[in-house]
């Protein structure tokens, strides 16, 4: 075992353990190192820098160094690097759409999603980086210090083009916080991971032009805005535990807004209407009970459920779901570089929601154990609706998702968090997904059906250290209703 | 969520957690409803019944309800259910035969090992079972109170034909102890995982003819003797917590026997050479180093590995690795039933050992986290040596396992555990293993290679209340350690 912990040699964490740095870290908004001002504009010199970067949409067969292979329809890559499009065939126990074949990402690597962190002044900044990727809204959007392949961890004897990612290798002057492999979109991948790490940083470290110093809470400031911070800067920003556990910092959350109420649902002492047993007992019966079989078949094979290829795109003939399309990438900035890939777009937007409500004074959300095409696990925990709405036009009444209506009608008096983010712009295009927390009536029923349960926001922050419990878009919402 | 726990309207638990109340069961081997003595006579009571049974290896042909599928060579049952025989194509980044394919089980669904338990004169007693399988050495061996498909869980509506099981269904007077998805035999199994479960029941239960209440610590009792506690009952056993956290059972464990430095090294206040967070970061380290690519291919690829299928088994060229058979079995005892079916034979016996050694006072072992064909995820944790040395017969030294040799020249005064048990005898034929645990002198290095590890006992079984962590091997030996 080469662990990089090496706490003897470090500085002490005095009184305060990790946790309790990170909920520092996120109640300070403004530091001699990161003034909210100047990141304003430091962001939009990043904009200006990157975001004249042309995505041009293109036939497959323009696509530079992808193809589609003869036997299999598969669309891979000439250095059978990277990912590929192939098909899977599914079966569940679901009443409506039981059996499809769809076309899925396969990327069995698995990549690190790191953020570097450093004290100064007492408070851990976070080094954030602004990255062009074609798929994004905006195309610039806040993004981890590190985004990188199994090829740039496994290079031992190669310098890393990666800047920073030293770091995260068995660095001497560093020390991890978090380190976990977590599942992306079950729906468009196949059994998907990356490597979500933490690593503070004991270095003097100089920001390039791309990258600054942020704290948590600017990071969760920047959360209210859309389209701005990735996804993958949400799933590792959601892996931070933030659980104050020193009894002197939790007893008295002040405050009687909802935010106060995110804050003590996060904190050691909250009280849940579940213990922690029960919930895993609850998604082991899910995960009996329910039935996923996932069979990796031939791209052509999509054909027999309705996909068609032409030129430009695979898609589905209900006009539904999603497209595959190519695009040919032209960034911007010093370093001019340019590539084609395919992407994956969903046809609409989706809704990923957060029914929420006190239960003995503890705020506790409504989490759903959602069974997805790529899962690994056949299920993970999910937002409480997380679905395509347009997926359902045409859907009788009884197969719509549940609680779906009662989010699309609620009291906007009652919407705590409400705005749209980007998923992953290196794999899809233009990925949209409204992040919505709703604050229900305490007379919400507590009782739930099957797939559903009542948890406190302490329980999944502390799931969150182990991987295919919480679905990437529920880790998302968990990073968006710390900003609300 | 529908949780069968109503802590509310139970007995209370008192001072003691879950885990002293099986760490009291351990503790005692004499009840007025379990003496040892009848305990023997009423096991051999069940052999006599059970052990009758005939198992005659047939060829393919005659196999009933099984056929090759004309296509692919996949070894079916006509129903399409209970399991498969397919082939998978793997790709790894191991330095010797790092690509092969081979024959693997293929069973999607999880099915239920549970454990009925209930308190007797203030201790938990276990609801054991004396069951013939096909594949046992011995026939019958001491198994969980069930063993069910998912088909027995899912049917709702019909009662089930496994005795007891009711009480792992949502039962009124039942409530859940353990509950969690455990991998089972990589090497064989595609991604195979079986729900564990332990639940106490409030009822009175009369215990059928092959049925008997046993305490914990009897069961590791009769673990020292060879092929009498079968896997099943290993693996449930095993997630069994027994850290006693309360302060005052174990601020001092009496004794200076190996037994005792056991049970000092599964307390709460043990304390370990690197944190629990370490332990995780570098398994996920291991995860995302390592490489697995697994393809699901027809059976009949795997010929292009020397594997050949005769009309009675299919089996390597090198006489090495194991082979498929089919057997035709007829049971003994009140319920005479007969049926066919494959078994997958192991050509030698398998060696599952234990480097154990104090750090600082407190017992460690060595663990490795290691890469199987059949993996969910990559790698999970597993005994120091876990290997068939025969299969390593003409392979040159540097690729043998680590350990293996100091295994096998350990002093046989550092052996402090050292019996033959036999893997799941439903799917296995003499899949037997040599399971120890050597006591290593104190100035064995504490330095360990990047794939191995130092752990607690009690930090292996606080991450037994999650899936895939540990393999079953590792589990097996866990329940072993404590009997020693």
């Amino acid at each position: 075992m080469n662990v990089r912990l090496t706490a003897g040699q470090r500085p002490a964490l005095g009184e305060l353990g990790t946790a309790a740095r990170f909920a520092l870290s996120a109640a300070t908004t403004e530091t001699s190192v990161s003034s909210t001002a100047d990141l304003h504009s430091w962001y939009a010199g990043c904009h200006e820098r990157l975001g004249g970067a042309e995505i041009e949409r293109i036939p497959f067969a323009e696509m530079r160094g992808w193809r589609f292979q003869q036997d299999t329809g598969n669309l891979v890559h000439d250095s059978g690097r990277f990912f590929s499009i192939e098909g899977l065939r599914v079966r569940t126990d679901r009443s409506w759409v039981s059996n499809w074949t769809q076309p899925i990402i396969v990327q069995p690597e698995i990549g690190v999603l790191g953020i570097l962190v450093k004290e100064f002044d007492g408070v851990l900044h976070c080094l954030m980086q602004a990255k062009m990727e074609p798929g994004n809204v905006n195309l610039v959007q806040l993004s981890p210090t590190v985004q990188a392949t199994r090829s740039n961890y496994t290079r031992v004897h190669q310098g890393s083009s990666v800047p920073y990612f030293e770091y995260f290798r068995h660095h001497p002057d560093a020390r991890i916080l978090v380190d976990v492999l977590q599942s992306e979109q079950g729906a468009w991948f196949l059994r998907k991971r990356n490597r979500n790490m933490v690593v503070e940083v004991f270095d003097e470290v100089t920001p390039g032009e791309d990258f600054r110093w942020l704290t948590l809470g600017q990071i969760r400031q920047l959360l209210k805005e859309p389209h701005l911070v990735n996804m993958d800067t949400r799933t590792v920003v959601s892996c931070m535990p933030t659980i104050s556990s020193a009894h002197d910092l939790v007893a008295e959350v002040p405050g009687d807004d909802f935010a106060a109420d995110v804050r003590r649902s996060t904190s050691a002492e909250a009280k849940s209407l579940h213990t922690i047993g029960e919930v895993l007992s609850w998604l082991t019966e899910v995960r009996t009970r329910r039935e996923l079989l996932q069979q990796q078949v031939p791209l052509h094979c999509v054909a027999e459920n309705g996909w068609l290829r032409t030129q430009t795109e695979i898609s589905h003939q209900d006009g539904k779901f999603f497209r595959v399309i190519g695009v040919d990438v032209r960034a911007a900035g010093r370093e001019v570089a340019s590539w084609s890939q395919p992407l994956v777009e969903p046809t609409g937007p989706g809704l990923l929601a957060f029914l929420a409500k006190p239960i003995e004074g503890v705020l506790h959300v409504l989490v759903q154990a959602r069974v997805e095409a790529g899962s690994m696990n056949v299920a993970e925990m999910a937002p409480t609706v997380h679905c395509h709405p347009g997926n359902y036009s045409g859907v009788p009444e009884a197969f719509r998702p549940l609680y779906l209506d009662t989010v699309l009608s609620a009291d906007p008096a009652r919407i705590r968090y409400d705005t749209m983010q980007s998923e992953e712009g290196g794999r899809f295009h233009r990925a949209v997904n409204r992040y919505v927390v709703i604050d229900v009536d305490d007379d919400f029923p507590t009782e739930t059906p099957f797939s559903y349960c009542w948890m406190t926001l302490n329980q999944l922050a502390g799931l969150l250290a182990h991987g295919n419990y919480l679905n990437v878009e529920l880790r998302s919402l968990i990073a968006c209703i710390q900003a609300a």
